[in-house]
């Protein structure tokens, strides 16, 4: 029996579903919707089955009927990927694969710093778990609320917290994987060292689901700081800016939790379409920093870290710094304020009309370079657009977003769509950077990766797909 | 041309030579003699030929001849590998490549925090270049003086600062490798986010060079610290230990930068053995640890938050904990003695007779129970054997180590040791941990690993080696 090229057949949707059980086999058409499209409505797809299955065992017979029958499988998690790497596409012939059921928190080890959980977990949960256990799980995203930690692996997640504890990679000690053939891949262990053989694991994480299909994974936790202490600084410049990370980090050592750069523009945003949005500082800067540090220690101690570390900068700021201005929040309401500056500036760019979007990273020393060049570029592709910039500049990750011009024509503007990120990322490219640092390759940044990818670099991945999943059934059209 | 049966064609030797010149390729005994043996005596090889490239070009050249002509390569660095993985067979068919003349640091970068360095470059060199540019490059082994960064990212080194700063792995940004077909695989980017496409960087990096040849990364670099405390402190048992480690980490978070573990007798070996040495303690503990922590801000802040971690310990410490008893570094000075007292052990156990060593690792909370049930198992393999364990607690690495028993046959102790192994790694597996936490595969384990792993591991591991070597001429016999 195999999957027929219109659609699979309903003899095949039967066996599958009868895995899972009726109940959890969703076919109709309201059951499958929320599957087959995602919040922003830039993609969607056609599936006839989307299956939730409540156990491993469950996944890997799955698996094993989708290697014997040819069937493409999709897993998906909190369908909240940025670039279409959960959806099926649009022949009905792929199997959506929920990894929802899979929600049980294992174990909390609070010696070993470790959680043991299952794919789908949501982050939040896990979050709080951790703290309730008076730990802290750091990964931290806009979409924590739903997405999941299947998900937030399979795409090695970024976000918030990548300056002082790394990213969904660096977070996670081992995983559990069913593989295209229905063998399970355990290699579960919470272990901080373990040098027996090629690194597995690190392949599983951030490949989208088109080797495997995690199930479970052991994640580190942290002491939770005791202290935080958040500033919003106003600087006339990106170098400004980089000057002062140097300064700070410098100061705060692994103290030093984030470091967010924002433009004028973004924030000015921000102030004009999110309700109870305030200024942070008298007047406007060019570009605002909002620098947080931690202690392990006290409120007061990062208070008083934090202070150190901006008065030093202020008062050795010389000729060359010629302006710069902070605020520090005195209060935990105050710090949530300045958050929520930052956390609300995609919401606020949307209101501005129709934007074209960048997930970039460079060496963090390149990013006033960067800045100064893209804007160039970006101005010869479509006169008057206007930059929306911030992001992760510890990281050298920036969200590098333009809005339509003022008054422009929305489809016409994102009709320059491939035009701008040709203009931006060839920049990226030349400062050593990658035109994708947090959000993945999914569908929607696969072309450009197989058009722009050292071909030794494509043949290796081409290599080590057809290595795990020599049938082509894991997410096809995904990465590679 | 091919390489024969019984060593390999004069002719191909000189032309493997030719690429490098004849001053860089070593064919006399004499010459070749460091390269085939090692320190501890425990491996040796035979090779025709000692290749000394210069270039990456070079190295891409002799690939690609090794490909043609099906010639296995063994790559090198500082030969200070512990488990045979930079050692050619006996056989006399396979080139040793040194990676040694490789050894410029490209690229020091303060602002983006990273050095792009070539395989050969010794890693005190680098600690010590970092050091001059005020940064740490925080990788730190007993070998550091003669180990070499390209094989310190071939094995995934870990050593003492993997606590706070993470093994070679988690230092490493980016990657060259030279491909067995001679193609070079280039991905020196100085990113700390890059999520486009699968992690190939992570497959070569403890692959010990049966994939390809790492020529050069770029790794991380971190602000130094200003300040570092150490203290020495004795305990009853490991669950105090394990006690202790969790309020320091807690109070110090990730100021904690090393918490070593060290019984009573590796002390005692070492008071005994190395001149100049110490008791830190008025009398002995059953169990000893080195705590160190770093702070960003001063000495004095280091000493004072290394001073309350341990204050509020011995002041929480009820009835449980039955003793407990610290002494705190007053200088430099000491803080180094007491450092020396736990680089001093290997060598002062080498003055107590033969010995039977092992590199585990457990998860943090498991390391009491490890200890506890590992004994009862060596005392029933070799009766009066002297347990030597000491390591990286807040790792869960422990060096457990086994010195024959007094006046015992040094030979007939040996004769144990696949005896030991097996008592010792049952426990382990058991407990969840790894038989090879630090010093990797090499040819020493590589039975034990084929053995005990299970199938579906080693089964992908087998598919990522055929996939990137399937002539199978990168370092044979290694690994898998």
């Amino acid at each position: 029996m195999e999957a027929s090229g219109q659609g699979i057949d309903a003899a095949l949707l039967d066996r599958f579903a009868a895995i899972v059980g009726e109940a959890h086999a969703l076919r109709s058409d309201a059951d499958i919707a929320p599957y087959v499209s995602e919040r922003r409505g830039l993609y969607s797809g056609r599936t006839p089955l989307v299956l939730r299955p409540g156990s491993v065992d469950e996944i890997s017979r799955i698996m094993r009927l989708a290697t014997e029958t040819r069937t493409p499988i999709v897993p998906q998690g909190g369908n909240t990927g940025l670039v279409g790497g959960q959806m099926p596409d649009g022949s009905g012939r792929e199997i959506v694969l929920s990894l929802s059921r899979l929600n049980r928190i294992r174990e909390l080890d609070v010696q070993s710093n470790t959680v043991t959980v299952e794919a789908g977990v949501v982050l939040q949960t896990l979050r709080d778990a951790a703290d309730a256990a008076d730990r802290l799980f750091p990964l931290s995203l806009g979409s924590q609320g739903s997405c999941q930690i299947g998900g937030n692996l399979s795409s090695n997640a970024g976000g918030t917290g990548v300056l002082a504890y790394g990213n969904a990679r660096d977070l996670c000690l081992g995983v559990e994987v069913v593989l295209p053939t229905g063998e399970v891949f355990d290699d579960l262990r919470k272990l901080k060292k373990d040098n027996t053989g090629y690194d597995l694991k690190n392949l599983f994480v951030g490949a989208e689901g088109t080797l495997g299909i995690i199930t479970a994974a052991v994640l580190k936790l942290y002491p939770k700081p005791k202290g935080r202490a958040v500033a919003w600084v106003g600087v006339e410049s990106p170098e400004a800016a980089l000057w002062l990370y140097g300064l700070v980090a410098d100061h705060a050592g692994t103290d030093l939790t984030a470091f967010e750069l924002v433009s004028e523009r973004t924030l000015d945003f921000v102030l004009r379409h999110i309700p109870g949005s305030v200024a942070p500082l008298d007047g406007p800067f060019p570009w605002n920093v909002l620098v947080e540090v931690s202690s392990a220690r006290s409120e007061e101690d990062a208070r008083n870290l934090l202070e150190d570390a901006l008065e030093n900068a202020i008062l050795g700021s010389g000729d060359d710094i010629a302006h710069i201005n902070a605020v520090f929040a005195s209060s935990l309401a105050q710090s949530d304020a300045f958050w929520r500056l930052r956390e609300s500036m995609s919401d606020a760019q949307r209101l501005e009309g129709a934007s074209i979007k960048h997930d970039i990273s460079v060496p963090v020393a390149a990013i006033p370079e960067f800045i100064e060049r893209a804007a160039i570029a970006v101005e010869a592709v479509s006169p008057g657009a206007r930059l929306v910039c911030f992001g992760h500049m510890g990281d050298g990750n920036l969200h590098y977003n333009i809005s339509q011009p003022v008054g422009a024509d929305g489809a016409a503007f994102l009709g320059l769509y491939r035009a701008m990120n040709k203009a931006v990322h060839d920049i990226v490219r030349d400062l050593g950077g990658s035109f994708s640092a947090e959000h993945g390759i999914g569908r929607l940044k696969r072309d450009e990766l197989l058009a722009t990818a050292p071909p030794v670099a494509i043949d290796l991945m081409r290599r080590v797909k057809a290595a795990f999943d020599p049938a082509g059934i894991m997410n096809p059209g995904k990465i590679i």
